[in-house]
């Protein structure tokens, strides 16, 4: 048996979830990571290698996913390289229809899964198959080619107090923070995007999801909202301070975009089918747009 | 003997303080405003109007003032609107070289001083003699013509969920809050200038506070950091969405000025001594700009 195909332009969808997504009740972005993933028919693999309670983890999405509907759900647990350069359990994500990524330590789940096959064969599935990959809290904050690892920041940016790392790249030019209201965390994202204007930040809410459609849209979904913080037309003192200093930030542009919010992007330009506001445009295009396998 | 005249242009400062300004140790921020009062000769008068315990309020700033070398201090304690009517006290607090109105209530300092012979004084003796207003906390709020009388928002933010009322316009175009960082008020300032794109939004930290020089410039001082958030550019829904909806925000301009900001502004353009960054300087300007005595 062949999994479906979800989508017709042959690339798949990501499902970026803020953390704290309900799994018991509702489950409205399960519910679409399901759908996006051919719906019952799917099969769905949870990665569990962010946790370093992985058993407990797959308890409860093996749960939703049944009650969901779906009938082929397996584990995938991960505790070193080894297991995610097994070429088998790579083929078997390889042939996901849905591949989601659990909570727990974005770093964790790097440091295991980051350039291994399985890796690679999460990016073939997505792109090659049109396979829907999910990721909660960590497993959103994996998800950006630059990922926020870590850092506290209190009450106002603090320059050298965010750490970023390698993350699995599905997308780019973004960087990714979860829990972000319920955790206060524009200032973090502040601190980000003063020192790397390169990047946008994207901060998700708990129990909310950012779902980007490669090559067709963005949708928000869940309780929350998605807000974003564009730095590239900043002016900024942050190259004449020291370590833990606030920077002065002059024209940072910020985006709110509450559940609900849904745009039709065309990443090419060409055609204006576009309905997003233009200064989101190309924010939007980026996030949309197919990113090669290499 | 006469009060000394602070500015040479003849129009005065504001020293807007977020709350919480340090009252006994180094007192960055009172110091501050005594000078612009005048020194060690300033003749200060706090205005006690917004608080519910005036004499304790009174108590702290007695002797704060006192360390600081004032000799000529007087309070100007306030329940009912006659007081603030009488021509005694107007001309006492119009012929002070500093007024500082203490925190509170901000709506109380209005219901109390809006209109009357006192608010016409202090406009006098800012405009016309060029006295220091000093305000902390509710007296910080007061200041601006659009004033931020009460609302709290959770997370998000929440239309219809804050209230402005009049306040006494030493600043026009603006709405200001305080305690802003440790109160993680920017929702709560988001969802004003949503609902109100033409006031920008002025979000002053504990312990910190925005110097207005009229006709000048702006500094800021103290532990923290200003923000402002301008939504004049901003797309969004609000007027098609339901109370406490979250309305969806398209390029909202968020500035981030910390302590140690300090810009020269020419009001009126022109010759350009202006060190602001662009995006920030007809914002600076209106700031700065003298307005008139009606």
């Amino acid at each position: 048996m062949t999994t479906p195909k979800i989508s017709r332009s042959g690339y798949g969808h990501l499902v970026i979830i803020g953390g704290g997504e309900d799994r018991e009740d509702d489950m409205r972005i399960l519910s679409r990571f399901v759908e996006l993933s051919g719906g019952p028919q799917a099969h769905i693999v949870v990665i569990t290698g962010a946790s370093e309670i992985p058993h407990e983890v797959w308890d409860v999405y093996d749960r939703a996913f049944a009650t969901l509907g779906v009938q082929r759900r397996e584990a995938v647990h991960l505790s070193n390289r080894a297991q995610a350069n097994d070429p088998a359990l790579a083929e078997l994500v390889g042939a996901a229809s849905g591949i989601f990524m659990s909570g727990g330590d974005q770093r964790r789940l790097l440091a295991i899964v980051g350039g291994t096959l399985l890796d690679e064969a999460m990016h073939r599935a997505l792109k090659q198959r049109g396979a829907c990959i999910g990721g909660t809290s960590a497993g959103a904050s994996a998800m950006s080619g630059h990922m926020l690892a870590e850092g506290y920041v209190e009450l106002l940016p603090a320059l050298g107090s965010v750490q970023l790392a390698a993350g699995l790249g599905f997308l780019q030019r973004v960087v990714i923070d979860q829990h972000f209201s319920q955790r206060r965390r524009l200032v973090r994202l502040l601190t980000v995007v003063a020192q790397n204007p390169y990047l946008q930040g994207i901060g998700i809410d708990e129990d909310t999801a950012l779902v980007v459609e490669c090559g067709g849209g963005i949708e928000v979904i869940g309780r929350g909202a998605v807000t974003i913080v564009d730095g590239r037309h900043m002016i900024s003192n942050v190259t004449e301070l020291a370590d833990r200093a606030c920077p002065q930030l002059v024209d940072v542009r910020l985006h709110l975009l509450p559940a609900g919010s849904r745009f039709k992007v065309n990443p090419d330009g060409g055609a204006e089918t576009d309905e997003a506001p233009a200064p989101l445009l190309d924010i939007l295009r980026s996030l949309v747009r197919r990113n090669s396998l290499d």
